[in-house]
């Protein structure tokens, strides 16, 4: 019997369809009942820190409004909230549970903000404390690593970012997703026996950069949950303020490539980690990147910039999957974490 | 002949001693003329950003503003510049030439906000972009990890949220600052020997919170450019969200926890970390969570928490330092990385 982490995986073209069909139009009404904000504050943990990471270059990039990532220790260890004034705040949560991002929401409602929850569940603390709740419709995750929780909270900041845009066709181009996933987790059944070549890796280096930043974190986390591979995350430019030294020959990096703005600094920094004599592993659809690499987790036909996220991080799932079963390891249970985590 | 890091570790406690002298004043005007601003945005790589991090957590907590830490590919590969209304801009950087930290503060000035330049060197790019400059006076730094001027931007950032929270003893505070360092780099001399145990350690650990979140980045990223390990850094909540997952038996895990707000989490994790077998590397000035340890880098009598994070990082500068020159390499020019990176 397949994993609950493998068949939920699978879930995943399923579960955007069913967001995108309950939940666009709901996002439209509460993107046109908002008052006038200046900026955005996101409280999020874990993956759905990773969501607001992309909403971070999605929101400015596609309507202007630039993101703060909240501290949430402000408010729960230091219990000295921010002033808030002119920002929208938005709590991502999967099961609306965790007591610090709740606080954030709470305090943005004490100062009369505009509150909106993500949540994959309606009846969290999350919800009740926000004005507009946004739900994943992703049913129960019963697996311990966030899969298709994810990449539903991606693609309700997709829809919050086409509908801020207020760019019709941008709506449109969503609708791609369910079909552009389902290509593409065909396309990584590639990856099952090619992990069988890390099985002994215990460390490596995941870089991203824009809108694919998100893309490295998220994919270093699952390494790291479900492998114990001590997976380091980095934009190309970080990287290159210092990290690139722990590069020497051999060391597995994962380069997080599809084409669009970022893809001329990646594929300079994969042929630099080349003479550095590293191993790449590639997501990307561009052939000339590809050829670098010496495990190549293809994407399929390219889809708009603003929206590969939610493919690219795809085969990462995929080889995070087959790597723990190479190892022996359970896919579902990994050791020392619980679904829900409640922190201060 | 000492290595040029080590001259300019132990150069620390005079540096600082200057720019309170030359900036403090300057600093509290600066602060005065600005005008009204609702949340600040702050630009900067490396290890400056991990000084932009220690003011997501002390210009809040002392001052109430909140911190948005700026995506700088925003501005030079998607060519998308956030709106800016409401924002103090701000850029940190020991070069003041990385493009993409010009470019947000030239976009701020463009957009008619109030923008702040902390640098090493007023005649640099970012200084000529900014409303106010405030320079470092830390003379040049010549070994290609930063240590000084990282202190250097620390103390900046701390004089900023005294003078924004308007608490004249704040000031006052801040002038204990280089017999503290002092005498905390006195105390570190013990690291010599001891670092020669970790002589083949690949990989490790490094957690902090709240305040000394930004020390756990920025002894991480020492580690990683000047010994090559592969160190990561998390702070206890985002470790407890999967990372935990990856320590087992001999994980090497270096805690930054001096007293404070965040100590009661810290010591917790401690306890935990110890169940899983994991080997403590300890930095605080509380026995309690020291005798947890299996090496102890002990801070000497407390300051106020909130001007801990300068303190705290120079007993893991002088651990990086030693370990360096116990695996034979060479501390002032680690491969690959060259002192000042220009990043698109």
């Amino acid at each position: 019997m397949s994993s609950l982490l493998e068949q939920e995986i699978y879930s995943q073209p399923e579960v955007i369809a069913r967001l995108l069909d309950q939940e666009t139009r709901h996002i439209e009404e509460i993107v046109n009942k908002l008052p006038p904000f200046d900026y955005v504050l996101i409280a999020a943990r874990g993956s759905s820190d990773h969501a607001a990471t992309y909403a971070k270059y999605a929101w400015p990039i596609m309507a202007g409004y630039p993101i703060a990532l909240a501290a949430p220790s402000l408010h729960t260890l230091y219990h000295k909230a921010p002033r808030m004034n002119g920002a929208l705040v938005v709590g991502i949560s999967q099961s609306g549970q965790s007591p610090d991002i709740v606080a954030v929401l709470e305090e943005g409602k004490r100062q009369g903000r505009p509150t909106i929850a993500i949540t994959n569940d309606g009846t969290s603390p999350l919800a009740a404390a926000a004005d507009h709740v946004v739900e994943l419709h992703a049913e129960r995750e019963r697996s311990v690593a966030a899969t298709k929780t994810y990449t539903a909270q991606l693609a309700a900041m997709m829809i919050f970012a086409a509908a801020l845009s207020g760019e019709k066709q941008r709506l449109a181009e969503i609708q791609r997703l369910p079909d552009a996933m389902a290509q593409t987790l065909e396309g990584a059944a590639t990856l099952t026996q090619r992990t069988e070549r890390y099985r002994y890796m215990e460390e490596c280096v995941v870089i991203g950069r824009g809108y694919n930043y998100a893309t490295a974190f998220e994919l270093g986390l699952k390494l790291k949950e479900l492998t114990y591979v001590m997976a380091s995350s980095y934009s190309s430019a970080d990287f290159r303020h210092g990290p690139i030294a722990t590069i020497d020959s051999g060391m597995p990096v994962f380069l997080v490539a599809p084409q669009g703005a970022t893809y001329a600094d990646m594929l300079e920094l994969a042929k630099d980690l080349k003479k550095r004599e590293a191993e790449l592993l590639v997501i990307s659809e561009e052939q000339q990147i590809l050829d670098l690499a010496t495990t190549q987790l293809s994407l399929p036909a390219a889809i708009p910039e603003w929206l590969n996220p939610i493919t690219a991080i795809l085969p990462g799932q995929v080889f995070a999957l087959h790597l723990t079963l190479a190892k022996g390891l359970n896919p579902d249970v990994p050791r020392g974490l619980n679904k829900v985590t409640l922190t201060l």
